[in-house]
């Protein structure tokens, strides 16, 4: 990671994904990942992306998980198996070696299995939920390091993909400071509504007050 | 909440869902909450319903959350989104806020946000799931305290919403106690039935002796 | 059970269904329950299948539950409600009376009830979810020990059903023995790559050192 990319990754890893959503709605950027959720509540990542797209095999012989040895430390691998829930592309050796190298986490559009070393591991997993079946040799690695089409979201390498229990979505490496700036006004403000209505308001009037429903507005 | 309302509700809220449902059943009531399942299987709530209409926001503004200052405590707020889980309808202020009230719960046919506030908070929330993207001006508020349908069931504001570990129903209150009072029979006679089993019957036998298959027909 | 049932069955439910899935792959045999999962990450289960079919009710009165009585300790009861999710099939008596009993588990292809005594009981129940509307009276058991297909799996009572945190799957007896030896051998050279790794391999060396990608291919 450069410099800049590790700052506001920071910076991005402290903030919640609702609020860092928020600011994304306020510049416009549509970049959550509907559908894919954390093995557990208790898990957080934030990185920027290492993209894997697999796709269903062919006569040839698959080939799962070769790609971990160039992911570097602090990067969230995001593998796109299209969806598919009924074949793994993440299981526990990859667990092992990921937490031991430092990778920030792993986030699938599709299933993982092993679920109880991730859970040992403290290493964050999210996908579409979790099966036993290995998809090696049903499904073919076709590329590593390319954009990838989650839903209606592309991703590139570059961008950063946060997750936490509410789910999991990518910054956009353009617009990463700006979202982090955002969103930490965000965090600031609903703080500020929440201590207001504890001491006496209603909520209309702290949130009025606050300027909460301009705070995702475009151009907030 | 009035004494009746208040006593009903205490005693709804001392039994297991599965006791209500085939109390309802008895009584030839569907009111069961198909898909809504609580965040944590720690999760209880009973009391009246609050209830809010939401329905996708045309080229207006959408307000969301706005009806939380009228909201009593005790109350289960019942948030019908349609069953949409690509927005939220309920996020980690409303949480906050709800909590500190002594509002009872709410219940979301559609997802929230925020998930780890709720757990914080020990504040019950069921839902489709959970997302992080905001349903501010992607919903808009259409009634408050209407009646409600989700999926084929009616819920008006003076019924009694409870949820536990197995997901929401909600009690008519017309029916409230006499719900209460065949719950409660039902849940003394499958202790017996289980103390029975335990102490050498065969379970045909225990079930048989103590009338349980008599126990959800109508007019039990 | 027999010994050889018994000794197989310790074998297998010292083994993630993992790498017991990867051991049926090598040998061509598809038995994995796609869909079914357990209530807790903490829940493992291993037995010879006793099968139960429901199907819905017709005019006739239906029956739940009282086949439990035959069931022999160390068995797992597999029940297939056809993937209904709106009623349930088993509930909070049963969870009392085989965890009682001694039965090692029990994997619907429905829903259950009672999430908080299986819980409670530490018993293992696998499902499609959780429900509290009861499935008597509008599901009837129309077999008992007889063959049952799942999705496009077909299981007899003498397969040996196993479970844990990524879901469960069904053992063909004739091939359990079989199948425990190569999964066995599997998670040992899975140790070995992990060992390699932590060590400085990279994962490719490691895994063709390993002939970890022989493992799952048919005659392994």
């Amino acid at each position: 990671m450069t410099t800049n990319t590790f700052d506001v990754t920071t910076r991005l890893a402290a903030l919640p994904t609702a609020a860092i959503s928020d600011a994304l709605d306020s510049l416009g950027v549509h970049a959550t990942l509907h559908g894919l959720a954390p093995l557990s509540y208790e898990f957080r990542t934030a990185g920027p992306a290492f993209t894997v797209q697999y796709e269903p095999a062919g006569s040839e012989r698959g080939s799962v998980g070769d790609f971990l040895d160039d992911v570097p430390p602090g990067a969230v691998v995001l593998i796109d198996n299209q969806g598919r829930t009924d074949v793994t592309v993440w299981g526990g050796i990859m667990t092992e070696i990921a937490a031991a190298r430092g990778i920030a986490g792993t986030v699938i559009n599709g299933v993982c299995r092993d679920v109880s070393t991730s859970l040992e591991q403290n290493y964050p997993l999210f996908s579409r939920g979790r099966f036993m079946r290995t998809g090696k040799d049903r499904v073919r690695l076709v590329a590593v390091g390319a954009e990838l089409t989650i839903n209606d979201v592309t991703i590139s390498p570059a961008d950063i993909i946060c997750g936490d229990a509410d789910g999991a979505l990518a910054v956009p490496y353009a617009h990463a400071e700006r979202v982090a700036e955002i969103a930490e006004r965000i965090e600031a403000t609903e703080a500020r509504i929440i201590a207001a209505v504890k001491a006496g308001s209603t909520l209309v009037r702290a949130r009025a007050d606050l300027g909460y429903h301009d705070l995702q507005w475009r151009n907030a």
